[in-house]
């Protein structure tokens, strides 16, 4: 038999002590967003500690940042010549209430039928668990092919907002060859996925100043450009009437999807019935060029997020607004960069904002977006060990949103992320009554196993 | 001595005792807001009904509303073939806080130097005591020439909720020629001032409905209308780039303002330097065929009075929003009506709103636009007292806003309005230290004097 094989029957055969292992650590309500769970997320960043000195990872260490503790542990033994994967986890879990419509207390793993529930059991208690129980299922049959560490936070359901401090300041202990990511979860259980983009983001707000207070539209209205007129202009000038996006250079640096990945997209299920069934819109939208998936991962937007001006209680108020306030955000795609898409906007507003009114652009907010070379050696390997235990090639697919973690990774350490995993949609995600598919989950562990061994 | 010239002189040696009667209504606090003043309120329209009674009216009555009572009085006794002249004025005040602000106390009338302290002074107890006190002079001197009819209502500062209903329940009662409404001032103590028009309003609610609830930005911008931008879209082509407005068929009814009209606007001293000033803001906007102050009285508009959209709180939040809303309002001019402009937004709406979103437009609340025939005898009367009194021709204007009474008159009574008053804009009216410049105030009465004697 060989060594992967091994490894294989000796997850087969522990199924039952991995389980165990995920009711202990879903036993501890490591919820992030609520102080009194302080004392609950030092004992679940101890237990991931524990778990990891007990494989027989080295220089294991739970590390302050401004928030939760990172636990991080390491096993460089395989040689120098030998990649470094990273696997990447959080410890943490998002709060539980409404705590009436649970049907089983959420920090009991309890399984019925093929599903075990419990809050963390598939965010990502669960998917850490695999990882842990993958790399215990190697070591016990013959080792390690490769390098190994860990990076497990515990803020990511509250923003991560740390991370990336402590990524900057440890980027010599958290250098490595790729980075597993197993919390994006797949498409359905016999649709394994791998998500290999990400889009990134700049969170503008624009101010239009008009009057220096509001005015009564009755005297002055028809002689003062109301600000909400003109911050009406301004954005409506930023669109097409197809949907494209007019600022001048928006485009310049955009990377072209590639005919491999516009084929990928188009087998997702993520087709337009989907879109139609999620959003509950009358028709979509967007650029007629591509397909809905095309444009909501592998295109960039400019959307408005809040609109605020004037009086907007019930009723009536003549009031002519003195401000007006967008919040506007682009998500953006390889190679755009938020800085030039920043300048981008400023550049409009110099050139088209008229001079009856006073105008502030803020930048709040900014992530570069991510992209992992789909013929690198971590997605190939990721690729194959889904190839051989589902018997099929994955799904690529980019996301639509940002996640830091990989962001940053990929920005101050130079580490692309292979982002999967083996949650499902239906796994009531961030709800009551989370749970996690479990012959899914241990098909995960065997694709895990043959991940490690793919390298 | 003429009997006109003989009223003058009674006015003239009877000034403290007039001066007395506008302290005695000072001093009663007819705050219409504040429940607190009520048993005020009764006792501010009692003073007026027994000081109708002392002048000889006759029916003298305070009349139930929904809202504070109606005073009316009545002489009728010149004779049908005379006009019947309606003196309209409101007995309530605005409330006085900041208290502190106030030099001397609100309900004392206190002189000093040449004008009155005290909240009603101006706005408009002072304006109705100069009324009264004309009456006095020109019945203690020969005898009224004109019909006469008093409505004097208790709730103009609180938007006058009940008038229109007790207007059109007493349409018989309320007949007359015209009507002097005193609560308009004068543009400056050397510009006596008329005012003949007034414009209407429609005041809407828009709503664009998108997805079916608040998505997440990244996971479906790009491929659903997001409603803020449809709604963005949609207004942005209600106007041209001149300020005009292009809903079809809006301007079809607007009646053009004469050579006459635009030569006496031209001569306000509303001028682009006062709406610069008045306003702060760095250059005026609007239809460039027209000058600011005909822009802002004889044309119409359509102002964005609120936006409301999506998150709007401080910092980022990438919400693609499920709805948003807009009040707009046009300012209407004669001859459009409310309805009219109703109708065409709706037109547009219906033409230009995409089938991705859907849409919602209610009209809450609407206000015909006013106007008095500067020839009528009315505004003559009044014309040729200021020009016998101030020794020139009054400044002829429109009003931008709307007033409900004048319109009410207009629409359920057929009488039209002579808008005039010795108010001055410096008067502090809804401030603290409200103030009545008395040399004004007593020329006024004089004007009033000859305005009943010139019928």
């Amino acid at each position: 038999m060989s060594t992967v094989q091994q490894a294989v029957e000796y997850a087969r055969k522990n199924q039952d002590k991995f389980l165990d292992d995920l009711k202990a650590i879903v036993a501890i309500p490591s919820i992030s967003t609520t102080p009194e769970n302080k004392s609950d997320m030092d004992r679940a960043a101890e237990w991931m500690a524990s778990r990891l000195r007990n494989l027989g990872m080295n220089n294991v260490q739970i590390m302050p940042t401004g928030g939760p503790p990172v636990v991080y542990g390491e096993w460089l033994d395989a040689g120098k010549n030998r990649p470094t994967v990273m696997v990447y986890g959080h410890y943490d879990v998002q709060p539980v209430d409404p705590l009436d419509l649970w049907d089983t207390p959420p920090f009991e793993a309890i399984t019925r039928g093929d599903n075990m529930f419990g809050r963390g059991t598939s965010d990502m208690k669960g998917q850490v668990v695999a990882s842990l129980s993958a790399v215990e299922s190697i070591i016990n049959t013959g080792g390690l092919p490769v390098n190994l560490k860990w990076l497990l936070e515990g803020e990511e359901e509250i923003g991560s907002e740390h991370l990336g401090e402590f990524i900057q300041k440890h980027k010599e202990l958290l250098k490595a060859d790729v980075c597993l990511n197993p919390d994006a979860g797949m498409i359905s259980a016999d649709l394994p996925t791998i998500t290999y983009g990400l889009r990134g983001l700049i969170y503008m707000e624009l101010r239009i100043y008009g009057p220096s207070r509001d005015l009564h539209s009755g005297l002055f209205g028809g002689t003062v450009h109301n600000p909400a007129q003109a911050i009406i202009e301004l954005i409506a000038g930023m669109h097409d009437k197809n949907g494209t996006i007019t600022l001048p250079g928006f485009y310049a640096n955009v990377r072209k999807l590639s005919d491999q990945e516009r084929k990928d997209m188009a087998q997702l299920p993520t087709n337009e019935k989907f879109f139609l069934e999620q959003t509950g819109v009358p028709a979509l939208w967007g650029e007629p060029e591509f397909i809905p998936i095309e444009r909501t991962s592998g295109r960039p937007t400019l959307e408005v997020n809040g609109l605020l001006s004037g009086f907007t209680g019930e009723g009536s108020k003549t009031v002519l607004p003195a401000w007006a306030m967008a919040k506007i955000s682009c998500r953006l795609v390889p190679d755009q960069t938020p800085m030039e898409i920043f300048k981008c906007m400023q550049a409009y507003l110099e050139a088209n904002a008229p001079r009856d009114i006073r105008w502030e652009l803020k930048n709040l907010h900014t992530a570069g977006a991510a992209i992992t070379d789909i013929k690198s050696a971590g997605v190939q390997a990721m690729s194959k060990a889904f190839e051989t235990v589902w018997g099929k090639r994955p799904l690529f697919k980019r996301e639509g949103g940002s996640i830091g973690v990989v962001v940053q990774l990929q920005e101050y350490v130079g580490v692309e992320s292979v982002l999967t995993g083996f949650g499902l949609p239906e796994d009531n995600v961030h709800s009551p009554n989370e749970k996690l598919h479990l012959p899914t989950w241990r098909r995960g562990i065997e694709a895990l196993i043959h991940f490690f061994h793919n390298f």
